[in-house]
């Protein structure tokens, strides 16, 4: 069964185009593609020299292929290596990324090429949106979460001291390429993590591909169904941003399980050994069914069948599995209250009716958040 | 005699729209409106608080009439002071204001207000452009040069070491409030640098406005003449800006006299005792239209026309008016080539067939650049 509506062309390799007028891109899937990088880029690209930036955990795994690709391209290039985790998002490291891609006097017809999973694709993007006021950015995910999320869709950015991903700009790829036979070097905990969000668009408003996922998630795991997962999702995603550039509405929706998601990562402190952002995003989304069963806007039935799926592909569904000390609701309702989604104190949450039944619900009670939270806390399931 | 198509309203007051779509903002010129500033973001914002940042010489002459303004418009305010002159469009700089934005809770909807000169507009317009991926920014511009120049248009950033406003983002303001007034404290020397601007758009493609300014500038440089020569140049950038708002063409043309006032000011390294940037566009100008002259596309009349106005308010027009060590055409030449604006290798120029007739001319021989120079350093007028 194909669910994309772009299936596979000769190798296996898919695109989607994200359709956003003289900002519209296409994104490769496919596995083996990182060798072609340098081939796609010359064909659609002016780039005379290219920079790559990687963290220093993928540099010397994937940035040798990338690199030789390049250069049979006729693209000269250079390798900017990067701290790896999430702190590698500040400002020091945006600083230290425009002097060397100014210093590597790289114009604006070149590119910045971004190999890594969403930290490097945040600050690369972010990099490239403000040298000359806007450099060409080519996006080489290679985390499950950067593939089918974070190089889609042009948001970039660093974190404030105050609050993650508060500094940024909107800045398009020019090419996105998704070669799925690099997860193979990332880690199980990291691809379970980047299942999460591939779970969510089916839980937002594609029914069909939940279902599809239920049927086929080892195979996406082991290899065979991944570009196919991975494609889907990227469509699900440029379906949004097309409709919403700069999130000024629909995109919100991609915020499933995100409001209590960003709550728990930052009252643990963004320790990965606690939780990494996925396992947040999956139990935000189980806590996002389980709060619209007890408000009954969703039957008991469907928020038992998502949960069921989570946990099936060993993703955490409570609170209570999170390791550490326990959390305080207060501590998780303040959180929540300074979500940078917060309009002017009223909650905006995404709710759910059913499997693929998401909705943006303006105006949630506060008491009845905080109730909740209280009792899964304490009670609910661990 | 009026030029602007916006003649002055009840109170002496103009104002200039900028026609971006759903980016579109108005320019409020007349004297006495930074009292006003409170009440028209008000009206057209949702703010419920705003940060001023206003550097240390603007700061006591100004924020308090502007911090009072917003109080009594029930808009919330801080101040924030950063140091003066142009080292100030520097990373540390921005991760400060950017922090101190934050810190202050201002939402989407709130705003940065930029009080001063085009340093603190072009600082204040980069950090509104990347917290939150775009806050509200009004431009309250104090210079006769940010009047007339920096505060439209939408172009913002900082320095690089490696060269000027290589780093930041296009972002619009929503409202730009030129007060002639606060012009009062500015120093001639300033003053007179912010007009190097004024008569480039008479230079640029407005005849007539030159011929006004021929007749007026002593109106202009007391007081009664400044609003309609601020509206006029306000109306002319806005033209050029609505048509190529991020500089992939027509925009082009406001660089007349600055791919040759870069290289001085590069050349002087920046030091204000040697040079301003309006100074260096002076002498840019007068350059631009003597090479003109020279290639045989502008009559020697018209160049002097142009050069004798600016000699007649007091500008510099040559090259050996700038003290301290003499310059080598070399070294300008280097400057030249590595200027941004230079794509592969090919010399793009603004020359002119005459008073109010600039056009782009591409593939400039740069052997004719810099045979003119060597023999403007050695023996051009002086
Ligand atoms: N811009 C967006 O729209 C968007 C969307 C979602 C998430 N994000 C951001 O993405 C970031 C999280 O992304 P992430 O989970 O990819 O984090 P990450 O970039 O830190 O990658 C996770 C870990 O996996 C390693 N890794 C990546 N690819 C590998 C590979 N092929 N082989 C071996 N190791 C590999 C990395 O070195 C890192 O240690 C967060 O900062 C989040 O804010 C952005
Ligand atoms: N963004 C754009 O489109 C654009 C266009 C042109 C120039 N610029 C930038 O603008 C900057 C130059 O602007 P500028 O000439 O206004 O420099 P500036 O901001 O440094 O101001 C010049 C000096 O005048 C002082 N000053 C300003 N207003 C005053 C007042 N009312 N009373 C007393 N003192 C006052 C300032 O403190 C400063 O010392 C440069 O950095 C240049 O790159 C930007
Ligand atoms: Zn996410
Ligand atoms: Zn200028």
């Amino acid at each position: 069964m194909s669910l994309s509506s772009h299936p596979p062309e000769a190798g296996g390799r898919r695109s989607v185009r994200v359709e956003l007028g003289e900002r519209s891109y296409e994104i490769l899937i496919g596995a083996g593609l990182l060798q072609g990088t340098g081939a796609e880029m010359a064909r659609r690209l002016p780039c005379a020299r290219a920079l790559v930036v990687a963290d220093e955990t993928v540099a010397p795994l994937h940035a040798p292929a990338l690199l030789a690709s390049l250069e049979r391209a006729g693209i000269s290039a250079a390798l900017h290596q990067v701290p790896a985790g999430e702190t590698t998002k500040r400002f020091s490291e945006l600083e230290r990324l425009v002097d060397r891609t100014i210093a590597e006097r790289l114009e604006r017809g070149d590119a910045l090429v971004a190999l890594g999973g969403g930290v490097v694709g945040d600050l690369t993007g972010f990099a490239a949106g403000v040298v000359r006021r806007g450099m060409h950015l080519v996006q080489v995910p290679t985390s499950l979460l950067a593939q089918v999320d974070s190089s889609v869709g042009g948001k970039t950015g660093i974190n404030s001291p105050r609050g993650k991903n508060l500094i940024g700009v909107f800045h398009q790829p020019s090419l996105v390429v998704a070669d799925t036979a690099v997860l193979e070097t990332l880690s199980e905990r990291e691809f379970r993590a980047g299942y999460a969000e591939v779970a969510k668009y089916g839980l937002i408003d594609r029914p069909d591909f939940f279902g599809w996922l239920e049927a086929n998630w080892r195979a996406v795991f082991a290899g065979p169904g991944r570009a196919e997962a991975v494609a889907v999702s990227c469509q699900a995603k440029a379906d949004v941003v097309a409709g919403d550039e700069r999130e000024t509405g629909a995109r919100a929706l991609l915020n499933l399980g995100h409001t209590f998601g960003h709550a728990l990562e930052s009252a643990a402190a963004y320790d990965p050994a606690r939780l990494v952002h996925g396992e947040a995003v999956s139990i935000g989304m189980a806590l996002a069914h389980r709060f619209s069963t007890r408000l009954g806007l969703c039957p008991a039935s469907e928020t038992e069948r998502a949960v069921r799926h989570l946990q099936a592909v060993g993703l955490p569904t409570a609170i209570r599995e999170i390791p550490g000390p326990a959390f305080l609701a207060d501590e998780l309702m303040n959180k929540i209250a300074q979500d940078k989604k917060v309009q002017r104190g009223s909650l905006t949450f995404i709710l759910t009716r059913g499997i693929g039944q998401a909705f943006v619900a303006r105006d949630v009670e506060p008491a009845a958040v905080a109730g909740f939270l209280a009792e899964e806390i304490t009670a609910g399931p661990a």
